[in-house]
């Protein structure tokens, strides 16, 4: 159990109202429980989940509000019952921090298909506490929910693997689509599009990005090592790419339309949704069916699955491209990032900011 | 070669125009080529995209038109080529004709995936010729189109197998939903559904027919052998079904909401439509996203998948429940089956009819 004071506070960064703005929020943590991790954040990346969330975009948000899930912290102190942690280590946090263990995804090691899985913000955890994000000095975290981070890897480095990371990685690897040499295409080169560049990259996949206008060509060819990079306004390129793509990973987090998408697949194409948007998409049911495509998507991955796209991305050498900035600049990483304005994740030093002012 | 005359004739039953009314028609058929199979039609099923085509409700339909794709005959003539079949054994002929025999589908026996494929119907064969269907005295097909049909099946019974047989039968193969004990849900109770619970039974799993009233619930649990009945307006007993199945095979072949079924999807569900429906479909990518389930499809089947799903339904004893016909009732067929009017699929007896009149 803690040896802190039983009332422990923190600062973090809270959004009160729908406007999203954040500012200084002090609050309670609830002491080190036998499996809880006292963890003092490093940095934590930003989402644009996390805007929809500040922002009450998908009307289920409760203020005040402390945002961030792809947190990279030290251990500072340890329940009883913890195994997995020592003081000092490095560890990660992403969007789950509970759930029921009893159902068939807990018990398969899914706890993220959960449909009691607590998020690590904007929820109520099992103390009956709100939970709070990785904008903020610290946290208590269930060991079930920590992430190991492979020895010598660069905390900044790793935040956007936490969630941007894994949204790649795990349709790729659940669906089968590692093997070396498979066509893959990445829909929106933002946050997650340019890790699913990187890490479809280091699977050994030929990869086209797919994006609306040629702005970000020179970059997704020269600095994300991308083999073909395609303009979806351009017919006669689309038209020349069609039935060309194993899988497509559309990380467009807004309305648009699939089938030009669709058209690009092989046989037994998969088009992988990572974006939550809350408006209806829509397809033809023969584009599917003569092509026996799917249309799927998946949620993060579980702390095992993580910790081993961690593992692999230190193998491999992904890195992330980012942009450091200080707490006091979240305001506007938030303005910009909803322009798409930043290549490709802000992550902001946590550790090096002054949190309460 | 053919030993009959060059200008050979038959007797089909076409659509002139998009009234879709079927009337006797008389024109060539080629003569049989070295691999070709000069076959007498013995009976042919009546599916629900004969009449679209005859209606010219997808907007391509060419007249004079001969629908009918799910044909059994007996063989008449072999070309010098033929290895695979003998005069006087009955062959089933589905929905393709054709393909390129070059592209990957076609070097992977997955000829009705070729982007090339000839339907038997309302397209135009290698020769120049519009192709004919089988609700007509006789057909001329390539040997690799031709379907064996293991002895003692029943022509009548077989019919109904070639389209909406294959229709359920490939999906749940090729997705892997073979294993006995899976929970599956059949959406909508015409054709390809009855079908979809026979072949879903053999299989050995537990299924529930979805349907939009109590009508048929009597039948498809006491005549059908299914487990479950589920009315999709009944709130309650949607909720309590949510989470429940490992696959829904939707058979609606007009606009519909998709949401209340992929609610009842397990994890890693699998929604599969196979209704050619000529408007968009709808989903919200949460709902996928959060169960890591697909919307997929299938097309039929290759000509050895076929084959297969025959050789499967006559170990099962797999029968399908059907309504024999003559020609002269074909219209009034036609319109019965637009109102769902049949129990559950319409075979017109060809040979046993008069067709020029």
């Amino acid at each position: 159990m803690g040896s802190l004071e039983t009332e422990r506070t923190t600062v973090g960064w809270a959004a009160r109202d729908p406007s999203g703005v954040l500012s200084p929020y002090t609050y309670n943590l609830r002491d080190t429980g036998a499996e809880d991790v006292y963890i003092k954040v490093l940095c934590c990346g930003l989402c644009h989940s996390d805007i929809h969330q500040a922002k009450n975009d998908l009307g289920m948000s409760n203020y005040p509000m402390v945002p961030g899930h792809e947190v990279v912290g030290e251990v500072v102190e340890v329940g009883s019952e913890v195994t997995r942690f020592r003081v000092g280590e490095r560890v990660g946090v992403g969007i789950v921090v509970g759930c029921c263990g009893g159902c068939t995804p807990c018990k398969s090691d899914l706890e993220q298909y959960c449909s009691k899985k607590i998020w690590n913000y904007n929820d109520v955890y099992t103390d009956g506490k709100p939970t709070q994000g990785g904008f903020a000095g610290e946290m208590v975290v269930h060991q079930k929910f920590v992430v190991k981070i492979p020895e010598g890897m660069e905390p900044e480095q790793v935040a956007p693997l936490l969630c941007a990371g894994i949204t790649v990685y795990s349709p790729l690897r659940h669906f089968g689509l590692t093997a070396s040499g498979l066509r893959g295409g990445i829909l929106g080169l933002g946050g997650v599009g340019h890790m699913g560049v990187k890490i479809a990259k280091a699977m050994g996949h030929h990869v086209t990005v797919i994006s609306s206008s040629e702005k970000k060509k020179e970059e997704a060819l020269e600095q994300l090592g991308a083999d073909a990079y395609l303009v979806s306004s351009d017919e006669e390129a689309m038209k020349s790419a069609i039935d060309s793509l194993d899988y497509i990973i559309d990380t467009v987090p807004v309305v648009h339309p699939l089938e030009p998408y669709i058209l690009l697949l092989k046989l037994n194409g998969k088009l992988i949704i990572t974006g939550v948007i809350n408006a209806p998409l829509q397809f033809m049911s023969p584009l599917i069916m003569l092509g026996r495509k799917s249309i799927t998507g998946t949620f993060i991955g579980s702390t095992k699955e993580t910790e081993e796209m961690l593992e692999f991305c230190k193998k491999k050498d992904v890195t992330s491209q980012i942009e450091v900035v200080k707490m006091d600049y979240i305001n506007e990483a938030f303005a910009r990032l909803a322009k798409n304005d930043v290549r490709y994740r802000f992550v902001v030093d946590v550790a090096g900011s002054q949190l309460d002012q």
